[in-house]
């Protein structure tokens, strides 16, 4: 099997960190290959920062299988990479971007088998020209087809529990304005086939949240429910998929409710984040469904207060690998 | 000690299964003696639906713990409560409201030493006359001084973790507008007070969090953290509160970030009851903080479908008696 593609990330954050301790800890963990996208000697000098005596072997992705045994796979990207952990530096920008394009590139092509991305800092590629809201915005320009950019779906995961939130960097006032039959209707079907193709469930069960408090109480306590998220379910439904709702936002995350459904399409970014913080710890996964290739990354950011001291969790990368294997071997 | 007030609340519902259950279990559960405001006759009868061979003794509260060894204490409220359990009637709304004036009274006059309520029925109330938005309106009206009545604010708890919401049953699109200086400020005051005086603690340290997805970052996602939030925590701070926020809403609760606070001040319905649902499943409990009395309720409704039959959990509102005794001690 090809191995994983593991993008670098912000090289002033403690994506690098992670991911040279992961590499270290390889045995231990029963890690699989992968190849990392960035920039070989500025991780030989963060490893050496962290007091590793990591072997670095930059190589191409057929070749990472071979290497990991007894060097980390390193795809380079040319470039300047100082390690300055903490200091994010607008020079870095194009072996961030870089790394990044080559990884998707590289699944794309079927040479790795999926991308585990360490988290960027935006303002940092802002500087350098990148104009994308996002990481996972970018990563859905680079999958385009034909011209036209898939909906990247973004989906928090914990062992069993699973979320989506509806809409997510907005403001909590221009959240209810966004709420329209179109989105929840195409966020339901990217769910409803990656939870298929992705996570082998052969019928996925969707609940669906409210937006107001106990699901608006029948139009007693707002009428969104009653406007746009019933009309949506019932296109749904009438399209064969499997989704209950709207449910109250609150005890839908009773465990033995959430436990009956596969995963739950939030209104909302801290009503789907929430109970999986609550729940996962520092494991958290976050997964981008919609796209033709697997993606997943941690639930967490460059912590630049943490970069470079070897203290960083490494947890949530640690899920993120293992989702993405699980994903890309089409088992649940 | 006075015994516990516990009101009735709707006889359609489970609230009386789950007292006579409770009462059932006393030795078991080392309860102490309790008081239930509501009608006898009618617990009598749905004792016996539930197969259970309960005695019933209408006493006053002062005569409650002699009876609480062999028979069930109840104070009994005159008036017509048939037994027809997920049938709510209007007949008997003025016990349902009689038992909670006239539990409000004993407490307040310190024959009973707090109040536990079980879950009324608002419709059926309304039919009758009832005028209050909810149960706890209703409650701060009784304790009403000089015709000023207390800010009743809501806390939902479990064990070590403390949540308030701002606003309550209102549409999220009217949240935004509803967040104002002199409400948190007047909110942060009273679950200062009651912390210390109901909770035993020191000095209380309340987290508040966001409306906005990652609090607003700065602005770039919502305003109301800069021009709301953040200058009623430094108002809160003038007073000598230990107030910190605004904080994520989300990573607010990573168990070892909320550990780190007595209790949460959430802007919203959900985002204050997802975490106490996800991490309590049924034994979280409602306070309610800001009246001159202790006044506790179980984290649910009245769930018709379940009355008379035995099978409501009990966790919830066996949780809440103990919380009200928790707080009558004074001690955490």
């Amino acid at each position: 099997m090809a191995p994983l593609a593991i993008s670098m990330g912000e090289p002033a954050g403690i994506g690098p960190d992670i991911i040279l301790s992961l590499y270290e800890q390889r045995a231990a963990l029963g890690l699989k290959p992968f190849v990392v996208f960035g920039h070989a000697g500025f991780l030989k000098e963060r490893a050496r920062r962290l007091g590793l005596d990591t072997e670095i072997a930059a190589v191409s992705p057929h070749e990472a299988e071979g290497a990991f045994g007894t060097a980390l796979p390193v795809m380079d990207i040319a470039g300047d990479v100082p390690d300055q952990p903490g200091r994010p530096n607008g020079g870095a920008a194009p072996v961030v971007i870089g790394a990044i394009e080559e990884a998707v590139a590289a699944v794309t092509a079927g040479t790795c088998s999926g991308l585990v991305t360490a988290p960027i800092h935006k303002g940092a590629l802002y500087e350098a020209g990148f104009r994308h809201p996002g990481h996972t915005e970018f990563l859905a320009a680079l999958c385009a087809e034909n011209g036209v950019e898939p909906l990247p779906v973004m989906m928090l995961a914990h062992e069993d529990l699973r979320t989506v939130p509806l809409t997510i960097h907005v403001p909590i006032k221009d959240v209810p304005g966004l709420i329209s039959v179109e989105l929840i209707l195409e966020t339901l079907r990217v769910m409803d086939r990656d939870l298929k193709a992705r996570f082998g469930i052969v019928r996925p069960r969707i609940a669906v949240a409210g937006l107001n408090p106990h699901a608006g109480e029948g139009g007693a306590i707002g009428r969104e429910e009653i406007e746009t998220i019933i009309p949506a379910l019932e296109a749904a439904r009438n399209e064969g998929l499997d989704v209950v709702g709207p449910l109250p936002g609150d005890t839908l995350f009773f465990p033995r409710h959430w436990r009956q459904y596969d995963a739950v399409l939030a209104m909302y970014h801290d009503q789907a984040l929430i109970p999986i913080k609550t729940v996962a710890f520092d494991a958290g996964v976050n997964v981008t469904l919609g796209l033709p290739i697997v993606r997943t990354s941690p639930d967490h950011g460059t912590a630049f207060d943490l970069a470079g001291t070897g203290k960083a969790s490494t947890s949530s990368f640690l899920a993120a690998i293992a989702m993405a294997h699980q994903m890309t071997a089409g088992t649940p």
